[in-house]
């Protein structure tokens, strides 16, 4: 049978979700808990590949087993053999052509940013320190450019490996919540830094070192070496993936932590 | 000349706010980041010295030192030199005869519950998880019964070295943000575990193991054994010390994170 599991990680300890050589990545942590439930070794496939340093609310992932596990095996069962900084939200049983990763038909991310004039003392592994004023109006004026299906070369990483630079962003929001400001951003799917690589373009305008309309000209420019850094990785998270309703998969609140749905 | 400095860590990695023989102390951390800047050692006093495994997101110290630096040498400075998980908020010269201990005339502590199934995997040491789904109507319609000046001696830690079990609370209030519960008290002082004990038995009537009048109940019998058990130290925050308007000190938000002033 095949399981569906609902993740939450930290991963700033981890070299990313993958699997490496040398280093450990969340995937590896993950099918080592589940072998120990499952009796057998399991081998995950996930929605959204992280980057290393990167954390998720609402990472999925999918595997198969003979065994069939009642009760909370798979939750409370899991969860013992899971280091603190990862943890199973949810579990069910799925028909076996759904798939973690080819099912899903969108993602949504939040950045995190402390904008704070001195770097945080709490979770700063959890969020990215800016200490430069942002102007959170301007920063959500340029956002509506980079809506509907665009050819996001100009956000792309040299080393991603996608056979196309088309994706389709179905909303950018800009919101300041005190001292932090979030960048909540979903499409069908994103590219290698495609979220950090935007969200460092919206910073340099919301510091105003570039015009509102600077996001529009990047992407049209299809020039990735126009746009601005990469934004640090410890800020973001992968926080929705989205199925057809077919699945019946649950949707928790997108957090992280006390930062709701509708906040 | 006398300085005061506001301070926000993460006590999850330190054996509490004092100096102790064998263990690391945060203390310790903030004496000797700023003895760097100060070029001398620094003995600090603090206005709330929190246990093991506690956090604070405004903790105010003050020292002494005779060497008058400019800028942003107490903040930024000291910050180049205190681990990630402690940091620097404000800082700002005092007169000689205020003391972050004794000029303190209110504490105002936060204590966040994740009222989850599961445990969280984001954020783990800095929230206490309890998985039975908490009544917040029935634990705040219980909160009044502490108002005001009392003998706390219910919710007493037996090592408590006060010498005077009275205390005064002037507010306490339970709130829930989606899957997290937060308890904000605030009184003249605390009696050692005051705050855990009371959310200890806060937790027994949210879970209906106790009915709404047990918190008046255990405050009138002033006998610790008849009260629940301390809860979790993780999920405590000192989020603000109040001192007289004379002192013009900062009032920053108390937080933690994006849990901000008015919610």
């Amino acid at each position: 049978m095949r399981i569906a599991v609902g993740l939450e990680y930290d991963g700033s300890q981890y070299y990313g979700w993958q699997k490496q050589r040398e280093v450990v990545g969340v995937q590896q942590r993950v099918e080592e808990a589940l072998a120990k439930v499952a009796d057998h070794p399991v081998e995950v496939t996930c929605a959204g590949r992280t980057d290393a340093g990167v954390h998720a609310t609402a990472q999925v992932v999918h595997f198969d087993t003979p065994n069939d596990r009642r009760g909370a095996a798979w939750t409370l069962g899991v969860n013992a053999h899971l280091p603190a900084d990862i943890a199973v939200r949810w579990a069910q049983p799925v028909a076996e052509d759904f798939s973690a990763r080819f099912s899903a038909v969108a993602r949504r991310y939040r950045y995190i940013i402390a904008n704070t004039a001195l770097r945080p003392g709490i979770h700063g592994h959890g969020v990215s320190h800016y200490h430069k004023p942002l102007d959170v109006a301007a920063m959500q004026a340029a956002a509506p450019a980079l809506l509907g299906e665009h050819d996001f070369s100009a956000f792309r990483a040299a080393q991603c490996q996608s056979h196309s630079p088309f994706r389709c962003v179905h909303h950018l929001q800009v919101k300041r919540h005190g001292d932090f400001v979030v960048v909540d951003i979903g499409a069908n799917a994103f590219l290698h830094h495609m979220v950090r690589n935007i969200v460092g373009s919206l910073l340099v305008i919301g510091q105003h070192q570039a015009p509102v309309t600077w996001l529009a000209e990047l992407l049209a420019s299809k020039d990735r070496t126009q746009a601005a850094a990469t934004a640090k990785p410890g800020g973001l998270y992968l926080v929705g993936v989205t199925y057809p309703e077919q699945w019946q998969l649950p949707t928790p609140v997108p957090g992280p932590l006390w930062l709701g749905d509708d906040s």
